[in-house]
């Protein structure tokens, strides 16, 4: 059986990370799945919050946003309508969540790393696209951020990498790397955040149509944590050039 | 080895399923999950939102919000503040989600039921208090809504129950039902929605510190599995009483 | 004649106060007007906003708000609205203000109350009951604060008690603390807080269909002197009691 | 005993009102107690809010603002803020209550008429000045829709006049309409709305230190009572000379 | 060819500028272009906002608003629609700007003026008589300040005074000072801020209708800096008069 | 004398007009002036707000924005702020102008043409790019319309074409096309908008730190009709290369 667009039910869609899209942030990527074009960029500021002064420890999180027209018909924008919704507040925890699963809070002393993820055109998995991108921009950053002295020598803030991907059930089949037109279809839909030695950092399946069963929650699973390796992989190539800047 | 209330690992706190607590709304329940109390009123208005006009389908959707001191310290109120948290924008997707998941839209007819979680008292678990507790509101809601003959005769627009609870682990053991105290000194939390016979709603696994292995996946699914199934015994219980309104 | 109810124009409905009704505020009331519900709860914390800090006064504030489907049907959430009403502001306003009126903020030191009152269930007097129940909610908070220390040996913060009750003009006849269906009706709409000893610390009366006279105004004072005495017996006798927390 | 600017306490300040102040409103006063001036305009418009239409009945509303630097220091501007403050929702509420006093909704037909009451200049008794002004200016709005014959004729929209004044108990003395420095001193500050006959339309008393005694009450709403009728000899005379617009 | 109000084409509307209009400003004037009315205050703070504390140096800036019925038919208020609309910013923005470019910020020292322009009535040319009106406001302030003490002895911190005009090409006539109905037809409208010796502040010109030629723009630039020269003698009149405060 | 960049004084930096780079929009562009880069995209919906229903025009508006880390140091999101800023507002209007001004509302019939400008990098220009790039995407969505018949046939909705560019004096030499650098040093900033047959649309020129005499003025002004006809060359060159989209 073949995908609308011809892959296998576990093949994912062509994967680009481009490093150094940006001029000024510390860390940027233009990470693709396919059509999803997410543009990822990490800022680096001296400090913490207030609630995490003076506690040596330093903090990383992120803003998830789509541009208005990345959808198929347009949306209006937040800022003006002067409210986050709800999709944008969850899908920016997520993307900061996974990303402190991998952060040493100690030996990145009191910075703060934040990751703004610019969906720049959406066609399913922007906020897998997303992750997998911002582990790369953050990467980055925390080179930039040791070559500027602003973390201690020797001290090492990434624990592992991260990457993330989505999953389904279309027409009975568990597929990877959904794409919008199979996303719509799914009758299950999950996410999952992995880490680079295949231990889960979140899973957040749903039901969309029918409830499902272990057997298909298992499959399922399977099917992201050998997509998430292959992610894992295409990070490592990524940062293996040395990008200037 | 024995919990910080002598519970076992795989033992729920104890629930309560107060039904008819509100004499306006066409279904509540104040439920407890030990310490935790949440109130959940069910309202039901014909018509459905302009989107869905004409289609011959309802819409069920919630609400969830905390009173400002049903926590340990108070916190400010979202009115007040002029915008909903992040929080509480993904815990009432979460609950509009789940009960979805059991609706029979055709059957609803064009009518449309909200559902308002209000914690009154927090102890951990206020979500899947909050889901627990609706389903029993919107099943009453919804045999108000026929006699009323809002719904056509036969129709059913419930097409099961639905439950949920949290798991997590706790000094590498796998517990169910985390009061707020073993929440917070939880390594993993995941908080599971099933249906009445057994199978998957929604599966949301965070890994709090540690990223986790698959095993501690499944051993937390089996536990979660097995406290849903006690929630739909206490959920249909709770209806098996005839309430007056 | 009698009211809709049974009552006489002079009698109040059935006042519970219930204390201690949350586990984590330093003060808690569940009051009850007949049908009409409050939850307030007062929350201490040392220190007192910017603009009194270094005076050696405390300071004591008000929320209140509504459940969604406190009332006949239901209403927007004013933190989905993004904005507080009107109505909502007023009240709040009226609480606070109510409540300063028994303290001595030197005896209080810096520190601050806040109480919460948020309307469970509605049924005619929400601000009456609110602010009769906050009395006994702000006793047992600063009785905790005193307990911690807080306030200095010997001080005693409050000057005297407050209750309120709402009278108005109904087919021509003053009655006593309207409910819902009475409030509706009536021609005058009339709001007194007395503190116990007799005096008046707010009187707010609104013609809602036709002005009204001075001899209908003196007969309303009348009655509601008489009701707060009532109400501030049921506070002592609440009081009386000893509760754990 | 004299006051500050030399008044005996049942004296008033000199009240101006001047109609016709603006070129575009239907009505439009300038009205000055002494140095508080506020600018009150009437605009009229065929229809209703949604909630009203079919009825065959009109509506009536006030909007109450201050310019921020009306007062001693300059206050944010509350659209910059983003927010109406509870004070200015509580005026607005009150303006309209009082204007609605003495409108027939029947006689006015479907039409809306809007008062914005802008406080140029604050020196206490903005609230009073607000609604003793309005009031003429809706009677000029009123002339003017039924010149436009769109509103039937014969039919009398208007059923009296009304007009406010503030009092209150400083050093012990009840005073008539207090300017600022007054009301910054006084115990007890009421603030009564009457309509031309004499009868009352709001009455709001508030303890600002002392609680007060009925004796205090009855003679504020002696003091009150022939203040408002002396402001409806104002209303009359302004109405009697003719206008052009 | 005469105007719709009688004027040559080159010629201004009677202008008036009233100082000392304000009892609480420290600098106030109501200015009128016509029927076109601005309040216009200048209102002066000791020390400046967080970002140029400590750097010797003041800080001057603007904020322009409309009444709600200022012009022919009423516009809701900006406070209650909770936003700024755009060209509220953009004109607030415009008048801060024009009145910098006439402040030594050294000379002011660290003191903050803000100009409230609130518009009282509009007929065209509102942004141009606040800049007008709000120079004036802002020499007074000036003086103020310096009797105060709060500006060093001969400090002057007016470089220069500031004027603005509008002017537009109506039915292919260059004319200056457009009225409201004048500036309805205008295929070309042009905003000019000069200095009191000529030179350009901000020059905004915008096609309405057909874009225009250099030969046009430069005829409009000529009548304006005519216009604006006839404004600032206006201006120096009214400042040579004493006005007590 | 040479620039920062090398460039001579009336010297563009790099233009490129990269059409088709959104695969769901009807039109888009990502224009760069030099390493200015901003996404400009077209959305085509049938029919117009509701102020324009029945009229049998169309309407044509705009939407500026820049990505958090667009900048030299991270923006908070206006998103996140709950408001649009005053200088994202003038920037949208200014925008929207520009296109309409080439725009035959008649041609167009009852379609919005909604355009999206949305700055990935910033260094000086963003919103000349802005208007430049938009007309590109503009003209494709039209012909897009065109082929879906939403359009009648014959009809040519664009009048001509518009382009922008920024002049200033730094150093008291006038520029062309100011990169970031330069703008932060300029006494005088300027941005034109032209149509192609060279007349303006727009002309806005403001004094940074000195106001600007005549003289300057004119020159910046035939440095803008310069740089706008090469613009316009370019605008023409990337037009005539078929897109498939």
């Amino acid at each position: 059986m073949s995908r609308i667009d011809g892959r296998t039910p576990e093949q994912l869609r062509p994967i680009t990370i481009e490093r150094g899209w940006s001029k000024h942030a510390e860390g940027s990527v233009l990470v693709s799945f396919g059509d999803t074009k997410v543009l990822c960029t990490a800022s680096v500021t001296e400090g913490v919050p207030r609630w995490r002064k003076g506690s040596g420890e330093g903090w990383v999180t992120a803003e998830y946003a789509m541009l208005p027209r990345a959808t198929h018909t347009r949306g209006d924008r937040e800022s003006v309508k002067g409210r986050i919704g709800g999709r944008t507040h969850e899908i920016s925890r997520l993307v900061g969540r996974s990303l402190r699963a991998v952060i040493d809070y100690k030996a990145l002393g009191e910075n703060t790393v934040v990751l703004d993820c610019d969906v720049l055109q959406a066609d399913g998995g922007t906020r897998t696209a997303a992750i997998t991108g911002s582990y790369v921009a953050l990467a980055d950053a925390i080179s930039w951020a040791q070559g500027k002295k602003l973390i201690k020598a020797g001290r090492r803030p990434l624990t592992g990498s991260v990457s993330a991907v989505s999953v389904g059930i279309v027409g009975g089949v568990p597929l990877l790397d959904l794409c919008y037109e199979e996303d719509v279809k799914a009758d299950t839909d999950m996410n999952v955040v992995c880490t680079g030695d295949g231990r889960f950092v979140e899973v957040q399946g749903t039901a969309e149509a029918e409830p499902f069963a272990r057997a298909e929650l298992d499959a399922l699973l399977d099917l992201a944590v050998a997509g998430c390796a292959r992610l894992a992989d295409a990070q490592r190539a990524a940062l293996g050039t040395v990008v200037e800047r």
